[in-house]
C-alpha cells in the first residue's frame, strides 16, 4: 500500500530559474523523478535574466516533501525560495470565524442589536424560555465539544492540539448543513467535570456533538448528558460511525442478496466506534453478530469476563451477541462469516482469512489511515470491499451522517436523538444510491452528493417529529408576525 | 423626561387603503397626532382600487405601539395586515452565525480542511502547545460569558434570556474590533462552577469577556480566574465602564481646567461598575474619592462596616476612600463636590443638589434607562454632564472601550490584562478628542468615530508589551512561512 501523493501534503515553491533554458523543464522533471506531482506552476515575476515560479507540488509524507525540495535545490541556476505547506497556510489564524448577520450601520441598527432594544427580547424569553430557540441563535447552533483524549488516530493530544480538528468539524456542519457549530475543547479529562461544563453551557445551543472523547468516559458522558438535557446529545465518533456503516451494509447486503437477521457478522474492535456500530446494528435486526477485541472472540465463558460487572461493556456485548457460542481468535470466527467489520488496528487479517469467508462475504475495514486488511487483497475474493480512505470506492465516512442528522434535530426542534433516529438516517442515507446505481464498487454516495444531508436531515426530522421529542408546540403565540 | 419615539420600538404595519381618496395622508396624520413617528413608507401593491402599503413607525413604548395601531385600524377604508416589530425581526433566528473562511468544494479542500491533512497541524500543536494561537481561531476568538444573573438593568434573567444581549455584544465585537466572539451563557450561578468552567473553555480562546454577572460573585470569579488563566479576563460590566468614565472624566477635567488629584468626587453606587470605576479613577490619581450607598457615605466608623470582614468590598473602600471622613448621605457629601459620577439609581440627586455642588461641577449620571438625575435639571448649573443615553450629549457607552481593548490583548496576545493597559486605554479613548474639538457637549467621541477601536487597541497593545506579558515569543520557528 504505497501512498500516492495527495493534496494534504502539498506545498508551494517559490523559485528562480534562468529565463532562457531549461530550467522549467529541469523542473517538473525532478519533481515527478522524485515521486512527486506537479499540480500548478505560477510564473509569477517575469524578467529578461530571471523567472520567478511558484510551483506547488503533492508529494506523499513530510519526508517525501523535503527530498523533493532538496533535488530541487540541486538544479543548476535555481534559487530556491520560501516553501509553503499549504495545509498549514489553510489553517494561519484558525478556519471558522463569527459573522453578524445584520449591519451596524449607525445608532438605529445599534439600539435594536444592542440596548435598549434588545431588552424586549430579553423580557420576552425570560417569560417563555421556549422562546429562545426562535429569538436566538440556540435554534440553529451546536456545540462540538471535545477534552482532546482520542483524536482522529493520534490518540491523547489534548485540547488545543484537538482544536483544528474541530475547526474543520464546524467547517463541515456549515456547508453541508448551514449548521453553526463552535469548537469548545476542554482543558479536563475528568468524567464528572465534562458533564456538569457541558450542561452548564447547553443553553446557548440546540444540540451538543460530543467529539473524540476515549472510551469508555465517552459511553458515561453521553448517557449522563442525555439524561440531564432537553437537546440532542450525539457522540459522532459512536453514532456518526454506526449509522453510516449500517447504511453501507444495507447496501451491500442488496449488492449480494442477503438479509441481515441472516448473516453471521464478525467484528473486530469493541471501542467506541465498535460498540455503537454493534448496538446499532443489533437494532436493525442482525442476529448473528460477533465481536473479537485484542484477547480474541467475547464470549460469556471467557476468563476476563467471569468476573466483569454486570454494567461493563465488554459484559453486555457477552450477554448479547455470540448466540453459536464461538471462542478464539478473530480469525477462527471469521471463517465462514459473511460480513466483517473492522474498527480496530491495521492488517489483522490477510487475504487468506478473507478468502476463508462465505460466498459473497462483505468486508468493512475502517482502521485508518491503514486498514485491518489490505483492501486489494480483500478484493480478490471478497464480493464488496469498503474502507475509510478516500482513494478506494466506497468510503465510509462520517461527514456523510452527522451534518444531516443534526439539520434534521435542529429542524424538528427535538429534544433528544435516538435508535429510531439513526434507524432513519441509515435507512435514508443508503436510499441515496439507486438500485440502478448500486453495485459492488457503490455502495454509499460521495460525501459531495448533494442529496445526501437533505436526505438524512428529512428522514431524522420525521422520526423525532414522529417520536413526540420535538419542541416546536412550546413556543408562544405568533408575536412577532413576519413580514410580508 | 417624555421618551421620544425610538426604532427600538419600531414596527412596520401592512396595510391597504383606497386607491383614491385621502386614506394614506391620513395614516400619516394618524400616526403623527398619535405621537409616533413614520419613518418609512414603501407603496408594495399598487392596483385600480387598492393599494398596499407598509408603514414603519417608531413609537416610545410598547403601549403606545399599540396605540398606534389601533389608530390606524378606526381609520375609514384601511384595512389592517400583518404588524411586523424591526426589533424582534432582527433577532429571529438569532444575530450571528458561524462561517468557514474556506470553501469545501472537492475533496482536495475537505482533505486539507479536515482529514487527513489536519492531523499534521494538530501534531505540531501537540508538539509545541502555543503554535494554537497561530494555527487555530484561538488567536482572535473571545468567549462572552455571562450567568444571567444581572443583564442590562432587568436583574436575574437568567442564561436563555440574556443571549440576545451576549448575540449583540459578539456582533459589535467583530463590527468595531474584526474579533471573533461566541457567546456561552451558563446555566448555573454558583462561584465555583462558573469559575471550572472558564478554565475548562479556555483554550481555544485568546480572552475571556465576563458579561452581567452579579456582584459580589463577579468579583471572586474574575480574581480567580485571572490567577488560573494564561488568557486575559475582562468583566465588561466593571473595566469597560471604568475605562469609558475615566476617559470622559479626564476630558471634562480638561473642559473646566481642574486636576484629578484635586478634585472631590462623590460616587453613588459601590456595585461592580462603581468598585472598578473608584479603583481605576485611584489609580488615575484621585485622592478625595468619596462613595456612598444606599446606607449613605461609607466610612470606617459606619455601623454596618465596624463587623465586615477585613477581604469585603466595602471594607475596602472605607480604607481606601474619603481621607476627610464625611459622614452622612449622598446628599449631604454631593454640597461642594467638584465631580458626582452615579452607578446606581434613578432621581437619588434633583438640580438644587447639583447647583450645591462647586463651581465647575461635572455630573455623570449613569443609571439606564433613568439616570441619577435628571439631566436637563443638571445642565443647569454644572459645567459638564453625561449619561449613559444616546438621546442627551456625552454618552458614556462601553462601546468605546471592549473592542477595543480586546484587540489590543488579542494582537499583542497578552496573557493577562492590568491597572497599566486599562489606563492606556483611558488615555487613548480621552485623546480621541482633540483640543480644537473639546467642549462641554463634546467630552468623549461618538460610538461610529472609526478613530476610537484603533486608538485604544494600540495603547493597550503596547501597554501589553512594555508588560512583558505577550505570548508572541513562544511560538515555534517559521514552519510554515507564508507563501508570497
Amino acid at each position: 500500500m504505497a501512498t500516492a501523493p495527495s493534496v494534504s501534503y502539498s506545498m508551494t515553491v517559490r523559485l528562480e530559474v534562468p529565463a532562457s533554458g531549461t530550467a522549467v523543464s529541469q523542473l517538473t522533471t525532478a519533481v515527478e523523478s522524485s515521486g512527486g506531482s506537479v499540480t500548478g506552476l505560477d510564473v509569477t515575476a517575469s524578467g529578461h535574466e530571471k523567472l520567478r515560479i511558484d510551483v506547488t507540488i503533492a508529494a506523499s509524507s513530510t519526508a517525501h516533501a523535503d527530498e523533493i525540495v532538496s533535488k530541487l535545490r540541486g538544479i543548476e541556476g535555481v534559487t530556491l525560495g520560501k516553501v509553503s505547506d499549504r495545509t498549514f497556510l489553510m489553517h494561519l489564524g484558525g478556519k471558522i470565524e463569527m459573522q453578524s448577520k445584520h449591519p451596524i450601520r449607525n445608532r438605529d441598527d445599534l439600539s435594536m442589536v444592542y440596548t435598549p432594544g434588545v431588552a424586549r427580547v430579553c423580557m420576552a424569553i425570560a417569560d417563555n424560555p421556549e422562546d429562545a430557540r426562535r429569538l436566538t441563535i440556540k435554534r440553529n447552533s451546536v456545540a462540538v465539544v471535545t477534552d482532546g483524549s482520542a483524536v482522529l488516530g493520534l490518540g491523547n493530544i489534548g485540547p488545543k492540539a484537538a482544536l483544528p480538528v474541530m475547526e474543520g468539524k464546524a467547517a463541515l456542519f456549515k456547508r453541508f448543513a448551514g449548521i453553526d457549530a463552535w469548537p469548545l475543547c476542554l482543558d479536563t479529562q475528568d468524567t464528572d467535570a465534562i458533564v456538569e461544563i457541558v450542561k452548564a453551557i447547553a443553553p446557548g445551543f440546540a444540540g451538543i456533538n460530543l467529539e473524540d472523547i476515549s472510551a469508555p468516559r465517552c459511553f458515561e458522558i453521553e448517557a449522563r448528558l442525555r439524561e440531564a438535557l432537553d437537546i440532542p446529545v450525539f457522540h459522532d465518533d459512536q453514532h456518526g460511525t454506526a449509522i453510516v456503516v449500517l447504511a453501507a451494509l444495507t447496501n451491500a447486503l442488496r449488492v449480494v442478496g442477503k438479509k441481515i437477521e441472516d448473516v453471521r457478522v464478525v467484528m473486530s474492535g469493541a471501542g467506541a466506534a465498535g460498540t455503537a456500530i454493534l448496538k446499532l446494528l443489533l437494532a436493525a435486526g442482525a442476529e448473528r453478530a460477533v465481536v473479537a477485541d485484542i484477547h480474541g472472540v467475547v464470549h460469556a465463558g471467557r476468563t476476563d469476563l467471569v468476573d466483569a460487572a454486570p454494567d461493563s461493556p465488554l459484559r453486555w456485548i457477552a450477554d448479547n451477541t455470540n448466540p453459536e457460542n464461538l471462542t478464539g481468535t478473530l480469525k477462527e470466527a471469521v471463517r465462514d462469516a459473511d460480513v466483517f467489520i473492522g474498527v480496530s488496528a491495521p492488517n489483522v487479517l490477510d487475504g487468506d482469512d478473507i478468502a476463508a469467508m462465505a460466498d459473497d462475504a462483505i468486508v468493512f475495514a475502517l482502521a485508518n489511515p491503514d486498514p485491518e486488511v489490505d483492501p486489494g487483497e480483500a478484493r480478490r475474493t471478497a464480493a464488496v470491499v469498503a474502507t475509510g480512505r478516500s482513494d478506494f470506492p466506497n468510503q465510509i465516512n462520517n461527514v456523510l451522517v452527522f451534518p444531516g442528522v443534526f439539520r434534521g434535530l435542529l429542524d424538528a426542534q427535538s429534544r433528544t436523538v435516538n435508535t429510531e433516529m439513526m434507524l432513519a438516517a441509515a435507512t435514508a442515507l443508503a436510499d441515496v444510491v439507486s438500485a440502478d446505481e448500486l453495485n459492488r464498487n457503490y455502495i454509499i454516495p460521495s460525501v459531495f452528493n448533494d442529496k445526501v444531508a437533505g436526505a438524512v436531515a428529512g428522514a431524522v426530522r420525521d422520526a423525532a417529529r414522529a417520536a413526540g421529542e420535538s419542541a416546536e408546540a412550546a413556543m408562544s403565540g405568533p408575536v412577532p408576525p413576519a413580514a410580508g
